[in-house]
C-alpha cells in the first residue's frame, strides 16, 4: 500500500505530542520510567519498565517505583558518572540480559545537561535502552543535469542486520562523543562513500538538523518498543557527473542515481530506512520539491521533522 | 544589550511548551479560553479572558467558564459561520471595543479544522482576538558575488504604526483566505519591492516554513498579549547584481544590500521586526551560515522556528 509522506513522518517520529492528544500522551507516559542522575531533576530520557526493572538493585542506580523514575546516583562529575554507566552495561552484557548489547560496538555517546554539560557518556548500544537523544549526519548527494536533479542512493547490504536491503540517505552515522558534527560527516563520507576529503570539505553544505522521537521496532534489532529521540545533522553536496560513490565497506550494496520521482516511489512503497525517509523529505522540502501546493501535509511535516525534545540537547 | 539567538527565538515564539516545563505550560494556559465551532471539540485558538468576556450575550457565541471555552454556535458550513464572525465583529468594530479593529483591513484570513477544511473566515484585523492560525509569505532576496553573500533587508517606514523603523525581509505578506502561498508571494514581490513578475516565477525558490508562537507587545499596535500562532512559508531569491529591489509602496523607506555580519549585527541590536529575525535564522540555517559548531543553541533554535500547533493548519 502507498504511504503518504505524512505516513513516513508517523512510522519515525512516533512518539505522541502533548499539545495534539494529551491523553494519549498521558497514557504513554505513564508507563515508562524517566532517567535522571543525581543532583538533576530533570528527565534525560524515557525508559521501558521492563528496562528499568533490571537495574534494580544495581549498586550506582537508585529506582523510584512510586514517581517512576530511575537515577544514576554514582558520580559527581562526566568522569565517574561515565565510568558507573560502563561497569553497569558491561555487566549486563555479560548477563546477556538484552539483545542490543550483543552489537557491542566500543563506541561512545554523550548525554548533556539543560547547562549543555557533558553529564556521562554510554556506550553506543546501550543508549536505546536510556532513551537518551543521540546525534548523527547525514549527506544527501546529488547532481543537476540540465536543470534535472538526480539523487545518489544507497541500497544497504540485505546482510545487514539492522534494515537490510532498504535504501539509505548517501552518508550517514552517528557521532561519537568529543566529535564535532562536522569532523563525523567528513570522515564518514570517506568510509561510507568513497568522497575525497578536499572536495567535501570545499563543497559540502550544512543544512540544518532534523529531529524525530522514534520507536524501535523490529528491524533495527533487539528489544523492541526503546525509545530513540535522535538529531541527524543534515547536509548537502552537490556533485559533478564524474564523481561517483563508491561503498567503502560492506554495508552498503550499491549506490544508484535516481531522478526525485524514482526517489519519491521508492518511499511511497516504504523501500528508505525510516529515519533516511525523513532526511530525503527535509532535503526536498528545503530544495522547493514539496511546496505548500502540492504536499497536504506541508506545515506538519515540517514542524514534526523537528521535534522539540523534553529532554536536554547539545 | 546584545541579543543571542535564541533570545531572537524566545522574542517570537514565546507560548511556553508543555514538554519543557508543564507547570508554566498548565499556568498559561489556565488563564485563557479556547476557540471553538459547534460540533467540533478541539481548540482553533486561545483567547485572553478580557477578550472571550467581550462576547459573553453576543448572539452566536457561547462562553462555558467552567471549562473555559468560547464556542461559534451560529453556522453549519464555511459561509454561515463566515458571516456570523463577520457581524460580530462588524459589530464590535462599531462599538469600538478593541484597538486592533480601528485598523480593519478589509482581508478575510482563513481558519481551518482538523480535516482541513475551511471551517470559517475572519477579517485580518480581528484573528489576534482569537488567537488563531494565520498565513504568511516571507522572502530572503540575497546576491552572491565573489562567494561572498550579500541580502537585501528593507527598513520599515519609521511612520508606519506597527513596528515602525525596524528591519525587515526583502517581501513579506499575509495570505488572503483562497490565495495559494505561491501566488501571494509572487504579487507580494510586485507590490513590496518591484520584483518583475516572470523573474520571480522563474527564480525563487521554495524553502519551507517557519512556525512558532508570538505574543503580542504593544510594537504590534493595538491590545497587547493577544496570541498570535504564525505560519510563513519560506523563499528563498537569488538576485543578480542589476537586479535592485525597490520600494513600491509607502511602507518601506529604503532597501540595504549587507554583508551577513552586517545582518547579524542588526540582528543582535534587535532590530529586525521579531518574526523576520526568525525567518533569518532560518534562512542562515538552511544555507550554512549558522551551523552546529558556530552556534550553541543550533538545536534548539531549528525545533523552535518549527513549532508544532495544537490547533490545526492548513
Amino acid at each position: 500500500m502507498s504511504r503518504s509522506n505524512l505516513d513516513l513522518v508517523n512510522e519515525c517520529d512516533g512518539f505522541p505530542y502533548y499539545q495534539v492528544d494529551p491523553d494519549l500522551f498521558a497514557a504513554s507516559i505513564s508507563t515508562y520510567y524517566e532517567l535522571r542522575v543525581q543532583n538533576r531533576d530533570y528527565a534525560l530520557g524515557y525508559l521501558l519498565p521492563s528496562v528499568a526493572e533490571v537495574f534494580r538493585g544495581i549498586p550506582h542506580w537508585h529506582i523510584d517505583d512510586d514517581e517512576r523514575i530511575l537515577t544514576l546516583t554514582e558520580g559527581t562529575d562526566a568522569a565517574s558518572r561515565s565510568a558507573a554507566v560502563q561497569t553497569t552495561f558491561l555487566a549486563l552484557r555479560t548477563t546477556g540480559h538484552f539483545k542490543v548489547l550483543d552489537k557491542w560496538r566500543d563506541e561512545l555517546y554523550p548525554v548533556y545537561g539543560r547547562q549543555k554539560e557533558l553529564l556521562f557518556n554510554v556506550e553506543r548500544s546501550a543508549s536505546p535502552l536510556l532513551g537518551v537523544v543521540t546525534y548523527g549526519v547525514h549527506l544527501t548527494a546529488y547532481v543537476v543535469k540540465d536543470g534535472e536533479m538526480k539523487i545518489w542512493i544507497p541500497r544497504r547490504a540485505r546482510t545487514k542486520q539492522t534494515y537490510g536491503g532498504m535504501l539509505d540517505n548517501a552518508v550517514a552515522g552517528g557521532i561519537a562523543s568529543g566529535e564535532s558534527a562536522f569532523e563525523c560527516l567528513v570522515r564518514e563520507c570517506g568510509e561510507e562513500a568513497s568522497l575525497p576529503e578536499d572536495l567535501v570539505r570545499s563543497r559540502v553544505k550544512t543544512a540544518g538538523c532534523v529531529t524525530y522521537f522514534y520507536i524501535r521496532d523490529e528491524r533495527a534489532g533487539g528489544e523492541t518498543r526503546l525509545l530513540q529521540p535522535e538529531c541527524q545533522y543534515v547536509y548537502d553536496l552537490e556533485l559533478t557527473e564524474d564523481v561517483i560513490p563508491k561503498p567503502g565497506d560492506e554495508e552498503v550494496e550499491e549506490f544508484c542515481l535516481w531522478t526525485v520521482d524514482e526517489v519519491k516511489a521508492a518511499m511511497a512503497k516504504g523501500e528508505f530506512k525510516p529515519n533516511c525517509a525523513i532526511v530525503m523529505l527535509d532535503f526536498f522540502i528545503r530544495h522547493g520539491v514539496l511546496t505548500a501546493e502540492s504536499e497536504k501535509d506541508y506545515i506538519e511535516i515540517v514542524a514534526r521533522v523537528h521535534r522539540r525534545f523534553e529532554f536536554p540537547t547539545l
